[in-house]
């Protein structure tokens, strides 16, 4: 893969990349069209990446299906897919991880401590590997987004991250390989988190900008439906992901809710 | 630099890479001459890297004469000189940090906890800044070596790790700019950390395999001279630094020890 790269670099050519964990949906291909637009070459990875998984997390049941990920990326226009092996990304004696201290530090990184040292580290390792000139990813996984772009900032990578809007079903449920956990009730239950978001949003825009009526407000909207547990529910700068008590800057509501054993996270911007 | 150093890959030249934090000695002499043999293009770095400096170290002190290091540049050939200002490499807000678990815990990481994460780091952002085809490390820095070889491996950044001998004045001293801080006396004194490893070396060669006999040997050679201070004198296995009870496979003695205020660092192979 890298060769292949270093040589479609020294043509000319901009690569764009779309890393993912598989199990491709709407949101992944929405990245890959737009990928496809801005670079000469497409090149997506599809690796469930262990080392952003806690003990206790879902590393093993996560959805898997290659044979259709490599139809629709056919589709797509995929021009290269880099699937490698575990063994081979992570040998015997690995020990090098990259963080970003501050922005893992909030949100999805409380309760879930080790993941964007996870995510910063993996996806490190495919830019080196992949070297592309643009790389997408979407707006659903905010925080993420977040850490990516100040990571290729501070370790100068010369990489153009472009964040892309999150697709929805028609329901308003962001789209997730993880939406396949759910049973029919919990699918219901699950659409309370965009609806809370969505109610949020048109709060704001009609003038309110406590943050923690709004909060309070999402919480009420989503633990009325059974098998809900919010992690977090939060407003937050926009850029450093610090919470803020009212909006009067570029803000994002993010929210982190367990439906049974599921775990959905989704956002929204909240503008003033 | 990563514009010019695009173009010269794209041209398909080999860049060479040596990584300095100035005033120049022969050591770095020697890893620029041994560049400037394996890469069309030889470009060094010239950046006292405040991350890898604690409090209270000399990131101050640390000898600094820029007019002097562009000289000798030229004289060896030298194509670029990147030479970063502080506030370009880490602006307000700079939060990303690499770190190799297990070899940065052992010998110097001891003393100084940050120091390899600070190198790991700040290689990490001159190599996407300068995007060498190979790079050059003193083994004078042992252990920064290893970490640096390990991190390259693990992280795939597909640039070849190239190791040089330390090179010694002529009474066997290992070349260091920080020697410039010692007063003659502890000139003197400084000069039994390398006849310590050599006489070390020696006994090796003449069949002694204990490493406990071989590193008290070596404490009383070094304390003998006044204003010695020893931070630690390991033998260890030559690829993981952990420390070894015999000498049973490729190792590595290391030292460091301070004389006066000034910390000296030396090491030698020691093989089976």
């Amino acid at each position: 893969m890298q060769k292949h790269s270093e040589r479609m670099r020294q043509e000319g050519r901009t690569l764009s990349f779309v890393p993912t964990m598989g199990f491709l949906h709407d949101g992944h291909l929405s990245l890959m069209q737009a990928g496809r637009q801005r670079g000469d070459r497409l090149i997506i990875s599809i690796f469930v990446n262990p080392t952003q998984f806690a003990p206790n997390e879902d590393f093993d049941s996560y959805p898997r299906d290659f044979e259709r990920d490599l139809d629709l990326a056919r589709e797509v226009g995929v021009d290269v897919v880099f699937a490698p092996q575990r063994e081979s990304l992570y040998p015997d004696g690995y020990q090098t991880y990259v963080r970003s201290e501050g922005l893992s530090n909030h949100l999805c990184g409380i309760s879930r401590p080790i993941f964007f040292t996870g995510v910063a580290t993996i996806v490190t390792k495919l830019f080196h590997i992949v070297m592309p000139t643009i790389a997408l990813f979407g707006e659903k996984d905010y925080q993420q987004l977040t850490v990516i772009r100040r990571m290729v900032q501070d370790l100068n990578m010369g990489i153009e991250i472009i964040g892309c809007p999150t697709v929805r079903e028609p329901d308003g449920l962001a789209m997730s390989s993880r939406n396949a956990y759910l049973k029919p009730e919990q699918r219901a239950a699950a659409l309370s988190l965009s609806q809370a978001l969505f109610h949020a949003s048109k709060r704001v825009q009609s003038g309110e900008t406590e943050t923690s009526t709004i909060i309070e407000d999402a919480f009420k909207r989503i633990t009325a439906h059974a098998e809900t547990e919010v992690d977090y529910i939060a407003v937050v700068d926009a850029e450093t992901l610090v919470d803020i008590e009212a909006i009067d800057r570029p803000a994002r509501m993010a929210l982190a809710v367990r439906v049974g054993t599921t775990r959905l996270i989704d956002n929204i911007a909240l503008n003033p």
